[in-house]
């Protein structure tokens, strides 16, 4: 049981995480950001936007809502978080969106990190650009039908890729905007 | 960018987590666990349980679907999944299930963890214990009827509370089945 009283300390530390110790509590903090955004990208015409890479802490590629830190590169350190939101989906997408608003908030995984996501959606989308990140990252785009959402994740998950969690979570205020 | 064909390496490691390096990649891996697990557990009178606990990692308390380690304690390396989240329900809500049937699954944060999560969904609920957790855990459960329960979540944020992303996960699922 951790004492919110006991102050955290320092057990390694990397160039973009922490590993702490809090009592008898370990969790990790993410280094030099000032928040991560997750975007929930519906199209005109009720595509909804994922995109897909190799993830190395699983050792697989995974299918995730477009996402990215914020405030990570020097001199964006007051980057706002809606100002990210356009930059990652841009990035990794290609497509520049007319509303971004924010839907919802949350942890990853409270237990383990110190990780809060700020989701948006975005609408009045216009492809743009390329795509398929910056510096290195390798990002496939995926263009999915949300009536038939379902079946491709499905269909993903026989090809051997996983799915983020998030983009359940997507779904739910993809749908609910309908 | 990450190279899958480099090994990873351990930068530092605790009593549950390991801090691990591949290439510039940087993350943090659970130990001895078999898995990790989460229940959508709706009652037969439409009210979705959740729970809500001090967190140390964000320094809050969140609001989250019931969820927790498969196989962590000794001799239970290999229990089944379905019976870890039959175990978790119960220890943390005090709900038993007639039906525990596995919805989905995915990854909490796939840039930063190997953590990798099976969802269930619980039906046939009859309250048969007094839940709050075990072992030193503080849990407070929650029963909060589905139809209200955007207004619920909203309202416990201007209380101070987080909300763990898996949540809006769980509504996905709790909606898609009615």
């Amino acid at each position: 049981m951790a004492n919110p009283s006991q102050p955290p300390v320092t057990m390694a530390e990397g160039k973009y995480l922490q590993l702490v110790k809090q009592g008898k509590w370990e969790y990790v903090r993410r280094k030099g950001i000032s928040g991560i955004v997750a975007i929930v990208a519906v199209t005109d015409d009720g595509k909804l936007l994922l995109v897909e890479q190799y993830r190395p802490p699983v050792g697989r590629r995974v299918v995730e809502l477009p996402a990215g830190l914020a405030g990570d590169e020097p001199g964006s350190e007051n980057e706002p978080l809606s100002a990210a939101a356009a930059r990652e989906l841009f990035e990794e997408t290609g497509y520049e969106a007319r509303e971004m608003t924010q839907v919802g908030a949350g942890t990853a995984s409270a237990g383990l990190t110190d990780e809060f996501i700020t989701l948006f959606r975005a609408t009045g989308l216009k492809k743009t650009g390329a795509g398929a990140g910056v510096g290195g990252e390798q990002i496939t785009l995926q263009e999915v039908p949300l009536a038939g959402v379902e079946q491709w994740l499905a269909q993903k998950v026989t090809e051997g890729c996983l799915i983020d969690l998030k983009v359940y979570g997507g779904l739910y205020f993809a749908n609910a905007q309908r």
